[in-house]
């Protein structure tokens, strides 16, 4: 929990900037995650790269370590939708821890590097392959992958997309998937959240947070208690936290305690370590806590092994007799490692209608451009987000450069694209700017 | 899952039969429970033991170890209902596994003996202490508690116990609460079990494996598999049970895998040990398994340290690192530990309401007089039975006492009771015998 406090190296991304390909270099070796084939097509055989070969941006992993390791990379090969593939313009991508993770070398579902992550984006359909009957070019998608995303042009499966609500924007669109899911899929299928319950939601103001506290109201009487510094106090708590706690300066055990002394049924927890063993402890018998990250490990910018070996050795390790003693549930989630496609997929059925019905709203904390992924991965890291951090692949203009303007302006006029038909979020420039200055 | 074969000595319960009091011994210091007021009341003045003492017949624990050492005891004192309490003559008690492990000296919530165990019962108001309003002399209730109820007489707390519906025999209500609760608060509160959903009942002809078999009827669509010995797999395939399996001869985890490849939702776990990892192992993703006990360590008549050992050795102990990257949930219930008397009060309402509405119907394998205790103990522990195995507190009758007829007869014509409306359930002779050969 003090991993806010943790110094941070500042650190520039290399760019490799190479819009005219001049030495046409293979193919990224991208990896395919376990089960799904998505990735982008295999490298292009002699005649197919000539005749229809695509140059686009893509953020490559090219090893574990900093924020330098993430590269803008410009890459020009034949992306074409096979059978069942849409081929998707990427307006969008969300940022999520697992990616913080992933570039340290701790998220073990992503393969070596090189590799590009993303496990969620929006977009716009350009092209779908064979067998697809129900996406046609033009339509504006959601997509989910195990990784690959953060590019500009993706291939993907059409299964794992899903139509935009007409009121969705792109931004909103790429902020929901993997937040919402999980926590829906904690709170309802896990913890079987119901009318009068209460509720832990560590790191209430990042992504996961925001979404379960939008969530938690769509249930009568549930109260939510929410952890995060006392700078995002103000906001959380007009999106419907019960009762925020600034864990930085309070102990948050003992303040759940004075408001509810009989504890909590739910515990929602991104931190692992110590911090699971105090949650077990807050629930009342009959409690559920849903383990779902480590971020007690990802404290600086690089793998700080003290950091993971006290999370490890702080880990909750319970004896199915304790937990019979104590009536209480103990569950891991973790979307990435998720096979089952269908229960994600009636999930987010469930999701686009409550944000059709006004019930949830993605909250866009920033965007940053694929060429500003450090600062985007920075504010993460150092907890600076309100919801959700955002990168867009489309390249920052030069008249941006000066002030820290976000991109939103881009999103209004997208090039090829059907436009959204609401504006984007606008990014709030004063946390932009506590994050760059 | 090897313990029916444990072989058992056979051993007569000693009885202290004094229907005559020649020694007025002093009350049995009964420890009261947890947090329960519920015990008889403490030693008699002098003054109110002449004026209103009563004699009853009590089954004591006087020793941790084999069936020897409960003693059939007949107490002489004062039994008054004081404020909130009610004086109830019991009709049928319940046999459960926890007393089992009670006697061994295997449950630590029961107190140190000598000690009187029995967490259920059945019975009638014979007097109400002031300031109970809704229960009066005459009503036919139904009575939890963590220990103590296995007597003629027993004095309890008015708000832990729950009238019984007018159709329902005093034997099926001695069957009902500590079966079905852990049934339902296993698939409901803890499994969130739902239409579609597939579960494991392990010991599907035990009291819990039946109730929890017709539980499961009562959502569309639900497959149970259930673990038992051949003999009862017509039985309890008539009950509702989708696939029973023979644990004796077949490995189940194969024999579940091949019907169901993808695994289990959910798994109900009153083995512990290894059981408890191949459960862990059968669950799909987002499943669910709920530990319950440890019958694995209990195999012979007295405490088996091998057994134990084994059991725990092979306990799973989940890191919550392995448990996100199965995306599965590990549950401990045991309702003797469970302090939230307001969730088993409403779960008891419901219960009774589906009794009523003719979806629950305990079944009764067998009924034995508190004289034989130890025959009782001994069909639970070697697995015979198909069903619940209760206690009546009143003699076996001399005529009886030839045949292995059951005690049902006296229920019938109950003494001062208001007649159940409906014949008891009939104890199976046939089963009977299987225990008594």
């Amino acid at each position: 929990m003090s991993n806010e406090e943790a110094p941070i190296q500042q650190q520039q991304v290399d760019l490799e900037k190479t819009p005219e390909p001049a030495e046409p270099k293979p193919a990224e070796p991208h990896p395919a995650p376990a089960e799904e084939p998505q990735q982008p097509a295999a490298a292009p055989s002699a005649d197919d790269a000539q005749e229809e070969s695509h140059t686009f941006r893509a953020l490559v992993l090219t090893g574990h370590g900093g924020y330098d390791k993430i590269k803008l990379q410009v890459k020009t090969q034949r992306m074409a939708a096979g059978s069942g593939e849409l081929l998707v313009r990427v307006k969008a991508c969300g940022l999520n821890f697992a990616e913080l993770m992933g570039r340290q070398g701790l998220y073990d579902a992503l393969a070596s590097p090189p590799v590009t992550m993303g496990m969620e984006c929006s977009g716009v359909v350009e092209a779908a392959g064979e067998d697809v009957e129900d996406r046609k070019a033009g339509d504006r998608v959601i997509v989910l992958s195990s990784s690959g995303l953060w590019q500009e042009l993706v291939v993907v499966a059409a299964d794992q997309t899903f139509l935009m609500p007409d009121a969705m924007s792109f931004q909103e669109a790429a902020a929901l998937p993997v937040n919402y899911l999980t926590a829906h899929m904690m709170l309802f299928e896990m913890a079987n959240l119901r009318p009068g319950k209460s509720v832990l939601v560590h790191m209430a103001a990042g992504g996961v947070g925001i979404a379960a506290t939008q969530l938690c109201q769509t249930v009568p009487g549930v109260t939510v208690f929410g952890t995060a510094s006392a700078s995002k106090h103000e906001t959380i708590l007009q999106g419907g936290l019960s009762h925020a706690i600034d864990y930085r300066t309070k102990d948050y055990v003992e303040e759940i305690r004075n408001i509810s002394p009989a504890g909590l049924d739910i515990v929602l927890d991104p931190l692992g370590g110590s911090d699971t063993n105090k949650g077990f402890g807050l629930l009342k018998p009959m409690g559920t806590i849903v383990v779902f990250g480590a971020a007690n490990c990802v404290t600086g910018q690089k793998k700080n092994l003290l950091a993971i070996a006290k999370t490890w050795y702080n880990q909750l390790s319970i004896s199915t007799m304790k937990l019979m003693q104590a009536n209480k549930s103990v569950c891991g989630f973790h979307l990435g490692y998720m096979k089952d496609f269908s229960l994600i997929r009636t999930t987010m059925e469930t999701l686009l209608g409550l944000y059709t019905e006004g019930k949830i709203k993605p909250r866009i904390d920033s965007t940053y451009h694929f060429e500003e992924v450090a600062d985007a991965m920075r504010r993460m890291q150092e907890r600076q987000n309100i919801g959700k951090v955002l990168l867009l692949p489309e390249p920052k203009k030069e008249e941006e450069k000066v002030p820290e303007k976000e991109a939103e302006k881009e999103e209004e006029k997208p090039a090829e694209a059907p436009a959204s038909p609401q504006e984007e979020e606008k990014a709030k420039p004063e946390e932009a700017k506590e994050d760059q200055g």
